[in-house]
């Protein structure tokens, strides 16, 4: 370990934080700002697949918007230098996301509105330097569990959705 | 990025560990030794707001006490140096709090005891040096959602709330 | 703080990141490749407590296996360096785990299966550098709360419990 290593684990880490808070603020502009240009996609081991920049963010933009508050954490970052500019990385993740009426889902079918996700599993990702500043070349996940429970009958939960999802000035 | 880049944010993080720590152990002497003396706090967009190190060490201390089992985990970590002495820092929050009885709650109105609040949101905060030690000089944080389940009459749930609150010697 | 604690921060957090790892996608091989010859684990405050690598491994082995998926994650890293060789370590958890199935565990008692187990806590581990590697020498944990929701009976629930564990290639 020496310090230009530090140094891209640093990077990569601040880059993959960037992803995730435009994903859950719902922030396309930043979302295609991660993103290579021929980033690849596979979420759920595939279910959900995509190639290039556009149609990664309009993947995740479609099956996220209105309808969904989510709440994506990633931890444990291991990530290791494949060559100058390439790297790979493994992250547990987790999930909560709060289905707030119906809308067609690639990976969660049936959804009525009122669902709540708990789910938990590991990204795979791959990195790239475009023009000196890192990128995610690839990324997907493979899930230890997911749970899903309806709870638009249940008097004894309240939930408040946040129009702004988390955003400052929102 | 260079390493007085990588130490800033590595002491920036330890000091908001411990202020994580402080919180949810109830350790209030920690509290107090993570703030800076003009410290502003404004939780859940201004909800709950105060001025001062005295003024939000008991900010929390009143609205957190026996009557609560709390667990706040911040990560994501985004922190911009903003002067040779100054920073600011973006971190993705989840909390999962037990109301274990009635409590008059700033933020969360008409608890009666056995609810479970799980929420996630972003916290915005500034940090200082005050001679040579970084310290919290404002923060707040915005929620993305917050659910809370009434559970005292759900017969399925079984909770065990520590008194040691997670010390080791407690 | 210098640049040799950082990289020491580094070793030591990635260490527990496959610690994690291999609790959760249990990988018993990789377990034991992280414990010292002589680790002591004493788990939820002594319940569960073990001497040595293979007694570690073996303990928790049993009482994981195919009737459970778990998911652990450990935040808020705060380690102390106490020698050349020798550091200790405090760091926030919280853990989710299904039972899918009746199994005897020693934390737990009477489960059915169907249960959800939401918890959180404090770890408080030992390091020590063995050939140049750190390992942990100690690891233990005291909780903060520990809910558990039967939920075989539940209509409105529904659990996809991977038979990989989140593994890439499981």
């Amino acid at each position: 370990m020496n310090i230009d290593e530090i140094i891209a684990f640093h990077e990569i880490t601040q880059l993959k934080y960037r992803y995730l808070r435009a994903v859950d603020t719902q922030d396309w502009t930043l979302l295609a700002s991660v993103f290579a240009a021929n980033v690849r996609t596979w979420y759920d081991k595939g279910k959900l697949t995509t190639q290039g920049r556009e149609a990664a963010v309009k993947g995740l933009a479609d099956h996220m918007g209105p309808a969904v508050h989510s709440h994506h954490i990633a931890v444990h970052p291991e990530i290791t230098l494949t060559g100058p500019t390439t790297a790979k990385g493994v992250w547990r993740f987790q999930d909560i996301v709060w289905f707030d009426k119906a809308h067609p889902n690639p990976l969660v079918p049936q959804l009525e509105g009122g669902e709540r996700l708990i789910g938990a599993g590991y990204y795979y990702d791959e990195y790239e330097k475009e023009n000196g500043a890192w990128k995610i070349s690839s990324t997907g996940f493979v899930r230890i569990f997911e749970s899903v429970e309806a709870m638009r009958n249940n008097p004894d939960v309240t939930l408040r959705s946040e129009p702004a999802y988390g955003k400052l000035n929102g």
